[in-house]
């Protein structure tokens, strides 16, 4: 019959791998059914529950819990005794070097460091991360449980200063080719990945190498990056770095579900980029393949091998023609989007909001804001005038064009507006001639606009067949006779109206110094040895931190695990 | 001076035709500069301050309310008094004709009509849908402003009958080649179409049509068919129609956002079809391009294009492969997916979704249910082990395999388990072996689970590059050695296990009554005349009910407009 004997160590900080280590060392002593050594959080009492370790101890999250069964008491009793020995035995295989007991003293002693690793645990992380950023250097935060608005006063300090903090919980990055926390080998290539998701991250890199490409560097940003609390400080950064460097022609961004907003912002950053940019919002439904520059990934396997088909394209995909086009033919004011099908609205909005800020709509679609009166337009706006509002005892807009004509003309009175966009819906039921309605009012309206110097584009969207009754080719021709720009696809309509009234620039802001990333890795590693030993097996300059927690704790463990480090 | 005269005529039904052709007729009178002729509601009162033809009058919803700008007040006053002239003039334009004044009566004069086409004011429609069912004919509700439970009542009820009811606010459904609503001419093809959004519809539809193919058919559903209160009972009817429907090849689903758990049953049910099925849900956010016979479309233009592929893909593509194959190796039993990657986990519940119900995670996914008790797993359920809750004090599980292994082991005491899916990420960090560790606890749990006869499957997805420290290959090869299989892509290896788990068989229900769509069409219908002209148009037989509101109402338009039809 087997028996189960605990210890309690009380209030102190212990490494991680130092409570696996033992657990492994107990395990392994002869007639040990089982150990477990864990802080003893609720979460943790109930795994060794399910592992058949569970004791009644009202032990707490900062107390160590070490659980052995065994064949006998005494065999459990002795395991116990050991625990000092089996943590002392560690130490013979660990090399003796001077290690610095401070984030200072390791600048001192490693002028050249960029970076600054730091996976302490979460109540100590902050510190860390905010001496290092004082320290003018940037931070890889693996640490996770660090509260939102330390990251939020942390990213906003460092951005002050032209520094990255990747985190906290960022699992992944790899920077000059060295990988930090978890990351995989991948040979130089073409392609920036920024990713507020580490195994995301990892996906992608992986699919990248493996179908044969490489990256310039892969930045983390921690999970909560995209939150409108943090608003993508570091995903916005990266993405800057990433537009400004010359040797990254593509760019990847991945993240977890982003909050809308944020969402939007990101595109329009993108966007703003001049290059090609893959992005997988996880969650998140992308409006099309192809947007402009923007390529959308349905998952992380869909993303690596997006960016690698794009590097094929690059020859005849010319980086600066999209922006160039654009700018060239780019033009101020609003548009007005005049929709008789609801559904080509909603396409509308959901593409027009990666261009376009703000934008208003009474359909509801997130990166829109509802309209503020239905009966005046302001800004950019699409209205679905097949609402309930505006078919009360009233035909059907595909029916009836009074209520759009009327519109028009409205819209057409305001002197910023300066692109229109109407949908027409062929087939049965619908209006027999609706371009003979429309026609005449299009013309009224570019009238109206140009008697003030104004010069107005009616941009049209026409959906039907070559066997629909209104005849579509005449329909189209009619159209375009009087200078309307004619699409058969929402999604390309409003890519192009997009393109239209967005003007790109690169950006001038220094927000983050390329310099700092430029040159060879060096850093220095606070917190988990692992990853230390990561630095130097991948050929990096690196020097760890013998770091402890600032406060006290288990005097005897402490100066155990001293002796250990 | 433009002057502005109105007049009301209170408390009664105008057809919106009638409506919009009076308008038109008064603003062509001479010396007239605009007129309004519109049920008041605040909407339409607030449309005519719009253009310039406000007035203050307490004229209600229910109440008529006619408006002309003129030059002068003679000119005014005298249009105002043509009104009931120029309603009555249209009257010689229409062909007299005996016409039915009931449904009852419409159905005797022709029996051989199984659709009634309803388009009158809402607050009749559920009445005259429900005569329709009673009368054993399927309904096509153009209507809106059909309230929520009249809406479910109808559509359970005829339901049970084997009848459909598209709609209420369904635009657009072409049935055995005819339009009803709004519906754009397309010849006959292999593709079947679902839709709860009519515009939607008719943008793929004219698409495949653009495209050089065709439809069998396309049903309309009504906007509201996928929300959790009506639970896509159309949706379902049509999708089990063309499941069934030997003509159609390739089946179509576009909707406007539709209820997360709506979505996933729809996407089960679309699995069990056997047949490839284009899913275009607009707002939800693919799981992947494809996912064994479901194909994710990101766009209306590109729902269509994805349906037109597959039809030359069909020779290569054996519809009853997939199914046959999953079939023959389907097992019973649950899955576990023991997870150290975050997004890999979160992958793969957005692809098992479509697969398995219920399926429970502690990663957040709409269609994943919480898991009930973290340390112990029920039904099928994927765990994140790298969340907060397991990694407290601890390292993480890409780090350290023990709680992997002792979970590994806890599933396989359960008797319900027939699958494992494990992620092996590989890299810097990670640990330097993990096959090594995770191998022998394979060995393991099959040898536990096969003690007891059961047959346990272990499923792994490796992540990693051919750089990595850990060498993938022979870490793939020491798998795949003992039997796991193994992919490196978690997409694939879901699709895999979903399919493993998937029993597909033709349904055997006869939710709906095939016979009822393979006669050629004729429909009877109620409401607005402009779609009895259509089905006319297109050669199908039809009747229009000369229809009135049962309630009373102005009695002297009313005998007017009775004229008129």
């Amino acid at each position: 019959m087997a028996v189960t004997k605990y210890e309690v160590r009380p209030g102190s900080y212990f490494d991680s791998v130092v409570l696996m280590q033992l657990q492994r060392s107990l395990v392994e002593l002869p007639d040990i059914i089982d150990a477990g050594v864990v802080m003893a959080t609720p979460a943790n009492k109930d795994l060794l529950s399910a592992s058949g370790l569970g004791v009644a101890s009202s032990a707490g999250s900062d107390d160590l819990l070490i659980v052995v069964s065994a064949a006998n008491d005494d065999v459990a009793e002795s395991a116990l005794t050991q625990v000092d020995e089996l943590l002392a035995r560690r130490r013979s295989s660990v090399t003796h070097e001077f290690r610095p007991r401070s984030l200072e003293s390791a600048v001192e002693q490693l002028p050249s460091s960029r970076w600054v690793l730091i996976s302490v645990p979460g109540r100590y992380a902050a510190d860390v991360a905010r001496t290092a950023i004082d320290l003018d250097r940037n931070v890889f935060l693996f640490s996770d449980n660090v509260p939102l608005d330390e990251e939020l006063k942390l990213k906003n300090s460092a951005r002050d200063k032209g520094l990255l903090v990747m985190g906290p919980d960022c699992g992944t990055a790899i920077i000059n080719g060295i990988g930090l926390g978890f990351a995989n080998r991948v040979g130089t290539g073409p392609i920036g990945l920024i990713g507020a998701s580490g195994t995301g991250l990892q996906a992608i890199v992986s699919e990248i190498a493996n179908l044969g490409s490489g990256i310039t560097q892969a930045f983390g940003t921690g999970g909560r990056d995209l939150t409108g609390d943090i608003g993508a400080i570091t995903t916005l950064q990266g993405l800057e770095l990433l537009a400004r460097d010359g040797d990254t022609k593509i760019i990847v961004i991945v993240s977890k579900p982003p909050e809308p907003k944020v969402a939007i912002e990101i595109m329009q950053a993108a966007r703003k980029s001049g290059k090609p940019v893959v992005i997988n919002f996880i969650g998140y439904s992308p409006p099309a393949r192809r947007l402009g520059n923007l390529h959308f990934a349905v998952n992380l396997a869909d993303a690596g091998q997006l960016a690698v088909d794009l590097i094929n394209t690059l020859d005849t995909f010319n980086l600066g023609q999209d922006r160039d086009e654009a700018a060239k033919h780019t033009k101020d004011g609003y548009l007005r989007g005049l929709f008789s099908g609801g559904t080509l609205a909603y396409e509308a909005v959901t593409a027009l909001r990666t261009y376009l800020s703000p934008l208003y709509s009474n359909v509801s679609v997130s990166g829109a804001l509802p309209m503020q009166e239905l009966f005046t337009s302001s800004g950019h706006t699409i209205i679905d005038l097949g609402e309930d509002d505006f078919t009360q005892g009233r035909l059907h807009p595909m029916m009836d064009n009074d209520l759009r004509i009327r519109r028009l003309l409205q819209e057409a009175k305001d002197p910023d507006v300066t692109i229109i966009l109407l949908d027409v819906v062929l087939g049965e039921g619908a209006h027999i001639n609706p371009v003979s309605e429309l026609a005449p009012a299009i013309i009224e309206a570019v009238q109206i606009s140009s008697r003030e110097n104004r010069i107005l584009e009616v941009v049209a969207i026409v959906i039907g067949t070559a066997d629909d009754p209104q005849e579509i080719e005449s329909q189209i021709l009619e159209l375009q006779k009087i200078g309307v720009v004619v699409f058969t696809d929402t999604i390309e309509a409003a890519n192009y109206v997009g393109q239209r009234l967005t003007f790109v620039q690169s950006s001038k802001d220094e927000l983050t110094s390329q310099e700092k990333f430029s040159s060879q890795f060096s850093g220095i590693n606070v917190g988990l040895e692992i990853f230390y030993n990561s630095l130097i097996e991948q050929g990096a300059e690196a020097i760890h931190v013998d770091w402890r927690p600032p406060a006290g704790g288990n005097e005897k463990l402490m100066s155990l695990l001293a002796k250990m480090k």
